[in-house]
């Protein structure tokens, strides 16, 4: 049974984008030529949209349209349109905060549900590049500035409440997509349910000892919660290295349609998490033994690079750019002012810090006993070999979740996750 | 210079609101007879708006209009008139969460920016009431349940993400009242300002000692950041004994135009704030010394019953009522899933209280060396006996912020309470 759509709505295909872009001047200009010179390929592999790719002589756009439903599912399970709406307001929130960390949005089409924006060549998916051992030296750099700028500037502390809240008023109907988090993330994995799937029978007894782990589950409730009440900042909302797009050079995050006013520590934290994951999944991936050690080291530098470079450049830019209405800076006149300034902004990045690695433990579990997993593991063929890298991914996971307040710092969770990898 | 205001708005006076009245054929009903029999008398003594009484031969209804402008500074400070739909919207709600503890609503005229509503007799102002020594046997229960019904099921543990989202849209944009809350409360009386005023000399250095208290500013900040950031519930945003009309039997809460999302502990907080500022200002009022030392006693009762009853009652609805998304039932089975749910519900239950004690404390500074003043306070005509009250009441406030964390209960606040009034 087809789903009801809005009238104007049908779902591009690699013969009718050329006609849907020939129509708007400055794509057209963009691509160059004639229409019937561009190339046209559909390579959307992720869970819920149609991806093309449009090469014409000049240059080249990709399209991006949303699907009346779960694309991983199929039309049983139905999804608004809307969400191409708010991803394409994210997109451009994060185009102006992060300039050059996020593709160019080029154009929005209220009927088709579909963004036009720059086409990234010749970046991959970073969780292949991760997957096939690729060193990314500027990544940690970068991604920590899209983290620090977009996160700080749609906070109390880098915007005035009157922008915040019309922040607030715009995605808070994002709820559908709010829903798949609360669900997929925070609820599913912790009970039996159908959309569960897991490495079976190696991590059956793993499974049930989560689903029965009390203070995980009510340290996950309150993770839940703060997702559902903490109008900290525009997140992503699914910022995991399926997000990310690289070169050796260059870092681009995609796809924000999960995008509301939550918590910074999500975005943050499930961002490691999938490094983490990545890290728990490597020597599933070794030909001989001891051939990711390198790698898995590299990932463990990039962990904290990736949350120092946060958390440095957000201190920064509330010590020279506090424009919100949060910590009022006429509060803390003088040197003794500027300490008590500066103490604070401490206690909050260490709140931030606990938060993030509580969201680390929740992404790394969902991925590993819920619905969607990562291509981190499920490309390791040998069932066993995936359990056990599997199995110390949950082993870590539930620390971080249930003692994140005491790891003092980023280094003493990449030490937790060596010692980890070694039972 | 005249404030431009949408095309079919006027003020209403005492002449007009008849016709305005004799067009709604419900309120004509309700009033009964001929619109020239109807008494009509504009009471608004608030900060903000326009009040007036009308009584027909069979009923009575009370028109609320909002100005475009703030009525207690005048035209040179303008308001915006949607603020009335904020309020309709609001009392609506807490209408139907807790009936009986609201004016009942009528009408709302988009035009008019006009509110008619129920009218409350013989119900006076609960402060007017205070201030004469009345004692309220009701008020706690009563007020307790219009906490725990309005902000139990506007939150995530009483009502659905989707919903509370409707909510959180709906009322993102009240940015001019929270405004109002965020410099009055929050920021102006800790710094230099041409809005503070205080009792002067006698208070002048415990303003100068506040001003300059770094340890006070720095968690004033953080009750600020959490009024700007944590979209908890549905928060009346006002909630004082101002707002809040009674007999001895009945208690309804009026005047919702600065609700929003936000932390539940302001309301709570805000109206524990205001009961403490009564007590500390009773000594002010006695014709013979000790004279009101049975009243303080019944206030301080009154405060303890004020929060356990909110926090029985908002526990009661939790464990019965767990409607919302937040912390799933399902994961929390059998005898010691129960457990570990009910630890849960007391640890949300102190984030609560210590909330409360500090946004109390902000409440009772900011009415003592801000703008706006309680008549607890002012209507003490000696100076120096209304600074003596006043200086009690800004050092129990400073200890219920920085020290909210260490007081076990509410019962240690009365304690406190008590030692402060004797020092």
């Amino acid at each position: 049974m087809a789903i009801a759509t809005p009238e104007g709505y049908r779902p591009l295909n690699e013969g009718t984008v050329g006609v849907f872009l020939a129509a708007l001047p400055t794509i057209r200009e963009r691509l160059g030529g004639e229409p019937t010179g561009w190339r046209v390929r559909e390579v959307g592999d992720g869970n819920l949209n149609l991806v093309f790719l449009v090469d014409g002589p000049r240059g080249a756009v990709c399209v991006k349209q949303a699907l009346p439903y779960v694309r991983l599912v199929g039309e049983s399970w139905p999804l608004g349109l809307e969400r191409a709406r708010f991803e394409w307001e994210a997109l451009r929130v994060q185009h102006r905060l992060a300039p050059g960390l996020v593709p160019e949005p080029l154009h929005f089409d209220e009927q088709l549900y579909a963004i036009v924006m720059e086409r990234l060549a010749p970046h991959i998916i970073m969780r292949k590049g991760m997957i096939a051992a690729t060193v990314y030296p500027r990544f940690a750099e970068q991604i920590a500035t899209f983290l620090a700028h977009t996160l700080y500037f749609t906070s109390d502390l880098g915007t005035k409440a009157a922008e915040k809240k019309r922040l607030l008023e715009r995605f808070a109907p994002n709820v559908e997509l709010c829903k798949i988090t609360e669900d997929l993330i925070f609820t599913d994995p912790y009970m039996e349910h159908e959309r569960n799937r897991w490495t079976s029978p190696q991590l059956d007894d793993a499974a049930r000892a989560i689903r029965e782990d009390l203070p995980l589950k009510r340290a996950v409730a309150e993770l839940k919660l703060k997702f559902l009440s903490e109008a900290q900042a525009l997140v992503h909302g699914d910022l995991h290295t399926g997000s990310i797009m690289v070169t050796a050079t260059d870092t681009r995050v995609i796809d924000p349609e999960f995008a509301f006013m939550g918590p910074i520590g999500f975005d943050v934290g499930k961002l490691l998490g999938n490094l983490l994951m990545s890290y728990a999944s490597q020597p599933g991936h070794e030909t001989r033994r001891g051939e990711r050690v390198e790698y898995q080291e590299w990932i463990l530098a990039t962990v904290q690079d990736v949350w120092n470079g946060f958390e440095r450049r957000f201190l920064e830019l509330w010590r020279s750019r506090p424009e919100g209405d949060a910590f009022p800076v006429a509060h803390f006149p003088g040197p003794d002012g500027a300490r008590a300034l500066e103490a604070a902004r401490r206690t909050c990045m260490r709140r931030l810090f606990v938060d993030s690695l509580g969201y680390a433990g929740t992404s790394m579990i969902r991925r590993t006993l819920g619905l969607a997993h990562n291509a981190d593991m499920e490309t390791i063929a040998d069932p066993d070999r995936r359990a056990a890298c599997e199995r110390r991914n949950l082993a870590l996971a539930r620390e971080l979740i249930v003692e994140a307040g005491f790891f003092p710092d980023i280094a003493a969770v990449a030490d937790r996750a060596r010692i980890v990898a070694r039972g």
